[in-house]
């Protein structure tokens, strides 16, 4: 396998910081990626050891916001430093005629800045909101809203869109030019992330019907 | 959302290098994990800055191989250095009545320890076997092999999966008691990720089957 099975060394790069010029397209990019994920992987550093997280996030605009635990440490150690962000959406395996040349089709983007932990309540109420929305839309307005006891037990960190990689790799392999002859099966196998019929709760006390906002997810 | 949101800051949790004496079934758990995945989040540092980059992997045992293009500076910098390595299947979006409550069901596996970069050549095309045999098995033998320009152009590593650790979370919400009589809908919806129906370069030479190593990743 080559480099270009690992995304972040391979294929077209959009790097928002260093081409000015491309900003228009490459924002369109960034939010498409990013609206598209369902979770982010969040980095920090900790001690001195990169920490990778898996977490769900939402976005307003050029802002990026996360949450977790008041008493997570990693999470709240976030605040005031440099962390980073990725999206990434596996699209295909690339199957070529060398292993070298295998890869994989994804969109990806990386995101780079220094988190702010959210004091202001309502900012916080409206991360929290987006963060849920993001993975359902509708459901916030559809569920119990957030206790004060909640609210005070959640962390929501922001991070500023200013600083951005966005990757997209499509399309079939791309051998060596003496390799096209070989007898060697090549192509794409598409990859795809798909939501089942829901699963009711077999708690609930009556028979709630599955609400619009889920039926779409699915549809 | 509530801390239950966050993956890594809630629901069951291994952490191979705190309970060693529950280790047979966490190292279960995380080759299990490990080995049903595509990609991984790899964590380097920086010049103090966390970059986490999508990447394939293979597993022997209990070594994790990762690899990259020479080229790569942030995956060079790796060797020698302590990183984080992330794991992440979404199993499912979990609908509570509270909008705290709301949860992902996931299985997770993080993995600390220092990187090697390998430079046994033995060592380095094994690796390179498992990592393209890992996404799609018996890939590697049906494909040109790597000439010596090739290996040289791509750097591997190594990290001993001493310490990890997976997290899993399963089944419906778990709302406050006094919730379960809301009138709102909750359950799970399932998330399955899929492989779709082979798509043949269109620049194969002659008609080339579909072998199978790739219908037996499709079925």
């Amino acid at each position: 396998m080559s480099t270009e099975t690992t995304p972040l060394s391979s294929t077209p790069r959009t790097t928002l910081r260093r081409h000015r010029e491309r900003g228009q397209t490459d924002r369109a990019a960034l939010y498409e990626v990013l609206d598209a994920g369902l979770i982010c992987h969040l980095g920090v550093v900790a001690d001195g050891t990169p920490i990778v997280l898996p977490t769900a996030y939402g976005r307003a605009g050029d802002t990026l916001y996360l949450h977790g635990s008041s008493a997570n440490g990693a999470f709240g150690a976030a605040g005031g430093q440099r962390i980073c962000v990725t999206v990434t959406h596996m699209d295909g395996l690339v199957a070529a005629r060398s292993v070298f040349s295998h890869s994989v089709n994804y969109r990806s983007a990386v995101i780079f800045g220094t988190a702010t932990v959210v004091e202001d309540e309502d900012e916080r109420r409206e991360a929290l909101r987006l963060i849920t929305d993001h993975l359902i839309p509708g459901r916030w307005a559809a569920a119990r809203q957030p206790t004060k006891k909640e609210m005070a037990a959640t962390a929501v960190l922001s991070v500023p869109l200013t600083e951005a990689s966005v990757k997209i790799r499509t399309g079939m392999p791309a051998d060596e030019p003496e390799d096209y002859d070989l007898d060697v099966w090549a192509g794409v196998l598409p990859i795809s992330v798909r939501f089942g019929s829901p699963e009711p709760d077999p708690k609930m006390s009556e028979e709630i019907p599955v609400p619009a906002h889920i039926r779409d997810l699915v549809e």
